[in-house]
């Protein structure tokens, strides 16, 4: 499995990726999931990819040399594309390109094409941009409502994201929580694991020297996971128990419903409210 | 969808459920998902189930007339079994029968035969037990390594059971936690929705009042939702956020490390570390 995250807010982008991959749980290789095109002034893009690896690396491979026919223009690649836009569009081309050429084979195999990708950068003049690729190479793009995008197994790092990403969360914050996100992912999934690899963008640099890997060692990741876990032991420690026997709580936890509790069902049968 | 929880501490059981029922997005009804059996002073039982709804409802109905033959001794039934062990069983064979009936028919119709249970209870001088049963009605009994079970939505919730959830844990500490994994749930997840029902049960009590059904107007749910969301921003902003640029950072975002950082690729397809 993998987790990547990709967030767009309004000072810059950041991409978190992890770096394991498995076939089964006895099979457990690292393979990094970021790739960063940079030609500094001009454009800035990243690429996060998560799915069947021989899938996502072949179209990585492509990537580069992939051409979108443009009528009497020269064919647009990822390097002279004029928006982000037309960058998605490419490797949804790319995708479709493997599709053609391995997804017979896979299915007769009983694998499917199972790919998803987090594409973000900027060109130019053009505001950045955040799209989310299906393995069908069509795409959507992250708004102000839904301003980050996860990739793999995504479901235990949410609600942080959730409660914490705005467009108005500063660069810095959103990478804490990007790695707070991941924490929680590591924690409860084997499939997730290190090293990660850690990219911010500021708005409208068109380069980026902020990347970083991330390991066991790492003493700002080693401080998160151990911060994060003591500190949510206090924040649950500090607010009230429930308390069943007091009509006087403050927050009483029996209190009129629209619902009747549970019935209990007695031998033989007999349901009693 | 569903998320139910089930936990077995030292000092007792807790159960929680939601129950949210949906086919697609667009036909949302509210189920509850709780059964509790209680013959005071002699044995406890609840269940909870997630799953297809119609294969849970037919299980729950058959599940009091169900009979383990004995050889000579008379059938096992919920009501008689010495063991919340038979009891599983009871179960896991009412789950079978159900399948006969029903899993031909549903695969026709492209259904899967889906249901996962949570039991847990306690019959006279046993201990307490939980069990996870599946839809081919097996089981596995929860341990003092892992000592409680989801069902359902599970993965949004997990995180903060497994920062929280030890033996040890205080009963309505563990109801406490579990409220806050369900928010975590309902928070990230449409599927899953109030009310709910929430038991504590305390060891070798062998009946419980603590039931209680929490609607959103409950006040220490509200308290809860509100409470949790508001100090989990506390704690993320009281952690440092990462530093790019000092080599003096108490916690170096930079660190030496296994791997290099990702290289970028430059126009045209070179790669520079």
């Amino acid at each position: 499995m993998t987790y990547c995250i990709g967030v767009k807010l309004d000072a810059g982008l950041v991409f978190l990726s992890d770096s394991r991959t498995n076939a089964g749980v006895d099979q457990i290789s690292t393979f990094r999931k970021m790739m960063v095109y940079e030609k500094p002034g001009d454009r800035f893009m990243v690429l996060l990819s998560a799915g069947n690896l021989s899938i996502s690396q072949s179209i990585r491979e492509i990537l580069q040399v992939e051409r979108l026919e443009n009528g009497d223009e020269p064919p647009i690649t990822i390097w002279n594309a004029t928006s982000m836009f037309d960058v998605a569009r490419v490797l949804g081309s790319a995708i479709r390109r493997i599709h053609d050429q391995d997804a017979a084979a896979l299915a007769h195999a009983g694998v499917d094409f199972n790919a998803s990708l987090i594409l973000g950068g900027q060109i130019g003049n053009e505001p950045m941009r955040l799209f989310l690729v299906y393995s069908a190479g069509n795409f959507i793009e992250a708004t102000r409502e839904t301003c980050y995008f996860q990739i793999g197994e995504s479901k235990y790092g949410k609600p942080v994201l959730d409660r914490m990403i705005t467009p108005q969360t500063p660069l810095d914050e959103a990478a804490k929580c990007a790695l707070v996100s991941m924490d929680s992912t590591l924690k409860s999934n084997l499939s997730v694991g290190l090293p990660l690899d850690l990219l911010v963008y500021e708005a409208n640099a068109l380069q980026s020297e902020k990347i970083v890997c991330i390991d066991d060692h790492n003493p700002y990741f080693a401080m998160i996971r151990g911060a994060w876990g003591q500190k949510l032991r206090q924040v649950f420690e500090s607010i009230d128990d429930p308390q069943w026997g007091s009509d006087s709580a403050t927050y009483p936890l029996r209190a009129p419903s629209r619902y009747e509790p549970m019935g209990k069902i007695h031998h033989p049968g007999e349901k009693i409210l």
